[in-house]
């Protein structure tokens, strides 16, 4: 079969072996994969990215990995063991990992079982989530990007005070705008460079978009942060009786070395971090700015399986908003050329490798 | 009056002016002021220490100061505006805070009111705290250090299952094992590669002391955070279906680059680290370790004025214990040699000035 494979740090199109369901396991149709951040990181920063990876993302760069584990897939056949409840044709979603000897196999970063960018996959028949009626495709593939949204914000805690502020409106940052728009937290605000990267934020929910090269988010993010709700009284700080701003909840969704810093540079008393860029560099912090301001630093990573079928839920009842992200389609022959339209931030949100093309 | 002088840079006795007190304000004189590590840091690194110092501690380092914020302190006279309910003679503690002017003052930085390592200083007659009867002097002084280990300790969050990590077992690494303690979290783990600190450790109530550079700290720990309470089970990862460790709480105590990111290769995924220890340099750590670990961070700084009353009568009560760590009582000319033993771990944790003397 045809699959966009990782070779030697490259992306090339090429035949591959065809995959057999083991026990438990399901043969899928991969209908549509979403390119991800981190699949550019894996390419570009592939040393890093095996050698920090937790467990399950064991894989031997030297050999080929087919990657893509954003999808939505139509089931094909049914392994030995399995109780074949969901017939053949019916399309499927599927928190991406397959449990294999005892142990995880990542769905995308394995030198073992294919990824979505190629014709067919393995599922684990016991993890698949049935698209709900009527949920396209390409929305249902986007259910793997937004539940890490989802998952940032239920690490953050929320109070209904707070006041998000989004650093970087790349997918990440978009996702969680989106997943924010969902709580009682508002105002929104957003701040990336790229004017493309902004309309979408506004497209999905983001109340307060600027541009960092222009207004500073620390400035803006502070303005709303000094009035309070409407009927409600801010609280007054214990040592000087002058009133507190509301908290500061702030998402970094870059991943680049020094934005952390900044970040603590323009936090004010008791802002919360949640560290959602991944940053495959070492970075430096100032510890005394974290400790003058009391400030919290949650670094998150993934969704859980119960927040995987929850984004769903929410895509299918149109809760989260994410047509506006898909920006291009591809098939396999297009995915090197994807890989790098993506670095342009004007011309690229979400990708879509649809490789039965 | 006689005082110990920040003046250049270095630490004199010298002559300063006596202090007056103002409105709402009382005299008193100092009766014995524990020597800080803030303080040193303040001496060593004095340029940073200025300009990363929150609003209220803005002092001039090319002018006196007189440091000095752990104190006992008696009552001598009251200003103008006081209701003088304590009467003369009577022990006091207090938050090391004047408020003058619409802003706050920190007592023991600050060029305009000295701190305890003069005869006599100013505080606020609204902040005092009488010492409760039969608390002797110098462990009443040691009130201000120990409300920062309860204050870190409040920050936890901890839970009943939480198991901590106290890494450096200097003053600030025993006030936090004081304060745990005193809660239902055990065993408190603590690594010091200073003999006399791992002793004061277990003195203080660390169930397991261990010297870092023969045992891992965080192998220590995972051995006990492996290990149910007892009559319960060990939740299950939603992901592997295998037992997961009970949750690491890891103290960081030391303050010095490095650290950080130490513990961060030593965490297991989840940890929570309260850092306490303050670094005053720029600090390198790995962002994807605190990623692929979905790792927090809480900076502290401090307590609040409930926390320092309530840990005037945790001491009073002997819920805390602070005796062992009282290694050493100076004079004002003894001042400056203070600050250098307290460079040697082996030789001191808390040196006492009694300006009086």
């Amino acid at each position: 079969m045809r699959a966009a494979v990782m070779r030697d740090l490259k992306i090339v199109a090429a035949d591959v072996a065809e995959p057999t369901p083991g026990p438990g396991e399901v043969l899928v149709k991969s209908l549509a994969c979403g390119i991800c951040g981190s699949d550019l990181h894996a390419l570009k920063y592939a040393k890093q990215f095996v050698e920090n990876s937790p467990g399950g993302m064991g894989m031997d760069i030297s050999r080929d990995v087919v990657m893509g584990h954003e999808f939505c897939a139509e089931i094909l056949d049914h392994g030995p063991m399995t109780t074949r409840q969901l017939k053949p044709g019916t399309r499927v979603c599927s928190f991406p990992m397959l449990w294999r000897n005892g142990g995880p196999v990542s769905v995308g970063y394995s030198n073992d079982v294919p990824g979505g960018y190629a014709e067919r996959m393995l599922l684990m028949e016991a993890m698949l989530l049935p698209v709900p009626n009527g949920l396209s495709t390409e929305r249902a593939a986007l259910t793997e990007p937004m539940a890490v949204g989802l998952h940032a914000v239920e690490m953050a805690r929320l109070g209904a005070d707070d006041i998000p502020l989004v650093i970087g409106c790349g997918p990440i940052g978009l996702a969680v705008i989106n997943a924010l728009k969902t709580r009682d937290v508002r105002p929104i605000v957003a701040a990336d460079y790229s004017p493309m990267r902004r309309t979408l934020a506004e497209q999905l929910g983001a109340d307060i978009v600027l541009d960092p090269a222009k207004t500073s988010p620390y400035t803006s993010w502070r303005e709303v942060a000094q009035v309070a709700r409407a009927g409600e009284k801010l609280p007054l700080n214990p040592l000087t009786g002058t009133p507190e701003l509301r908290p500061g909840v702030f998402f970094e969704c870059v991943g680049v070395p020094g934005v952390i810093d900044q970040m603590m540079v323009g936090a004010e008393r008791g802002c919360r971090f949640v560290v959602v860029g991944v940053c495959m560099e070492p970075d430096q912090i100032r510890p005394l700015l974290g400790i003058t301001k009391e400030l919290n630093l949650q670094f998150v990573l993934g969704y859980t399986p119960e927040e995987f079928a929850r984004t769903l839920t929410l895509i299918a009842d149109g809760k989260l908003i994410v047509d506006p992200l898909i920006t291009g389609k591809v098939g396999v022959g297009g995915v090197a050329d994807a890989f790098s339209a993506l670095a342009n931030p004007e011309a690229h949100a979400k990708i879509i490798v649809e490789p039965w093309r």
